[in-house]
């Protein structure tokens, strides 16, 4: 039974809380688009694939309470409400791809109450689709695990980051239930400790075996040799492979290649971005420093302590093993297997 | 002004409580040796260095107690007393440095009051020596900085930890005395943040421009070319060179290697064990996972969450690009030039 981390209510939007999370369960029903932003933005929906789903809802939410009738009116109304919500998160390429998508639908529209009709159903539709693209990438990347592996993961990538089945830890699970033994390192991932809070909650919930260990500890076990994979998600991944994901997993990989230990990423291919050449043209969110400096409301610094918060970073592609995508797994030359996997129909 | 982490009181050692800062400035008196293991256990002291200096009061006070006058029994309470100062933290070469040099002290006495003035003696002179080495190294080291450099550095290795000047933040400190711009980045070192809490503190106090980052974030500010150096600590050093030093070393090392940037580590001469051949041969410490799974009371992962913590790691030889002590800075071939150092005579 997957966690519905967000889901459709006919006019309004039901999510779990994962600020809250691993204390307290707390579902919240948003009705208007600007809940959604501000529940993108203070991460209470987060993680690429979600907050892609989280951005098409929003904009059918912001839609159905435009009061305008005139065609044009409304599509400037929603220009704006599009733009609201493609500026609260700039490192994920799924905010931007449905948004794009649920823009391209309401241009097609014939008259409003039709467009509005449309962009729930696209908003359902793309929810369903993202949804099924995990499950099948996850089934896919579940073939490369051997039996009685143990496999690091960084940051979370499940239910709750993907809407669906997972990236990286639907790989994992879908490992499992396939009757492999199998082990998992989660990294705690500071500053918002999305390994240590959900990656748990969701391994505790899926009975997969894990030992929660802190970032500065990835290496230590790599190096003795007790990882047999490193699996993660991915954000936004450039034409020729380079990858953006949660800060932290540059050094994953780097630590990956000099141990021998395959390193891979997996992500619907709506997280690629073939509009950008490389990764250094991924623009990073650097986000409060307050997060480094604080743990939940603790203050861990001296006051005035000076942090730095980028959320991000970028593989670049020579450390990854494979890209791990629901229409195929793709290897080096990224340049061409992207495109080529981007390509093909389902 | 050096703040003073460990002061021999006469009959007493006042130390000032580490787990306790950056909130408040607690300095407690130990009168028992036993509250001096107490003390290194529960990392009030810490820091190689300091430890050791602290291991050499902790059997002053120990033999200043003991009743015996009779010569051979003073001797085999004094060694139950030592056994429990080596117990309490097992990877700090320094620890069991200071305890040897103290049982043979206690050796060479003829009469229990005597040994008891000896080995109080030695202790001071141990505090001396060592002080006088990190303020030595500190200098040796802050010639290799050039002026306008960002220096990253890991867990907290200044006066706190050495009861002296210090050793990587020694360097760094000088370096700026030496009227050279110097910024620096000091990684939180999770899982008892003693970068967040103490390295910000001693940078604060010294004036020096820091800014705090997770351990997570090093390899994207090494990756960017925004770290000129990175200089480490240290707990133990083998004959070959390899160092263990607190968890998230090693993955620096491979961090530095992997972008040119020199990786250099600082330590008196008291942290090298040409005893051992190699790292793999260095005992690492397990600490407790609550460590981990929470922050200063703050549960963070679900319930029941196991955890690991290994609370130091080995850098292989072959990523340090010099060793930084007292008596000179060396190269590989390590296993040549330790060997070397400990030689010559100060």
């Amino acid at each position: 039974m997957l966690t519905k981390a967000i889901e459709w209510l006919g006019d309004r939007v039901k999510i779990l809380d994962q600020t809250q999370l691993p204390r307290e369960e707390v579902y919240l029903e948003l009705s208007h688009y600007q809940d959604i932003a501000s529940a993108i933005i203070a991460m209470k929906i987060r993680g690429a694939p979600a907050i892609g789903i989280a951005g098409a809802y929003g904009v059918a939410l912001g839609a159905l309470k435009i009061e305008s009738v005139a065609r044009d009116e409304f599509l400037d109304k929603l220009r704006v409400i599009t733009q609201n919500l493609a500026a609260t998160r700039p490192t994920a390429k799924n905010l931007f791809w449905a948004i794009d998508r649920m823009q391209q639908v309401a241009q097609t529209g014939k008259d409003v109450g039709q467009i509005k009709k449309a962009l729930v159903a696209e908003a359902v539709k793309i929810h369903a689709e993202e949804a099924e693209a995990t499950r099948r990438l996850s089934q896919l990347g579940a073939e490369l695990i051997r039996d009685g592996s143990t496999i690091l993961t960084h940051c979370n990538t499940g239910p709750l980051a993907t809407a669906g089945y997972g990236t990286a830890l639907g790989v994992i699970i879908r490992a499992q239930a396939q009757g492999k033994r199998i082990k998992v390192l989660a990294t705690e991932t500071r500053p918002l400790l999305q390994g240590a809070r959900l990656t748990a909650w969701e391994l505790k919930k899926a009975s997969v075996p894990f030992t929660l260990i802190t970032d500065s500890m990835a290496g230590y076990f790599m190096e003795r040799g007790e990882v047999d994979y490193v699996i993660v998600g991915a954000d936004r991944i450039a034409q020729n492979g380079d990858t953006a994901n949660k800060i932290g997993t540059y050094s994953l990989a780097v630590l990956a290649r000099e141990n021998d230990v395959p390193f891979y990423v997996a992500a619907p291919t709506t997280t690629i971005d073939l509009s950008l050449a490389s990764g250094d043209k991924i623009l990073i969110e650097q986000r409060s420093p307050a997060e480094v400096t604080h743990i939940q409301e603790v203050s861990l610094a001296p006051e005035g302590t000076q942090a730095a918060n980028p959320a991000f970073d970028v593989t670049p592609h020579r450390y990854i093993t494979a890209i791990i995508t629901e229409r195929g797994i793709v290897k080096e030359p990224y340049i061409d297997s992207l495109e080529a996997i981007l390509l093909t129909t389902n």
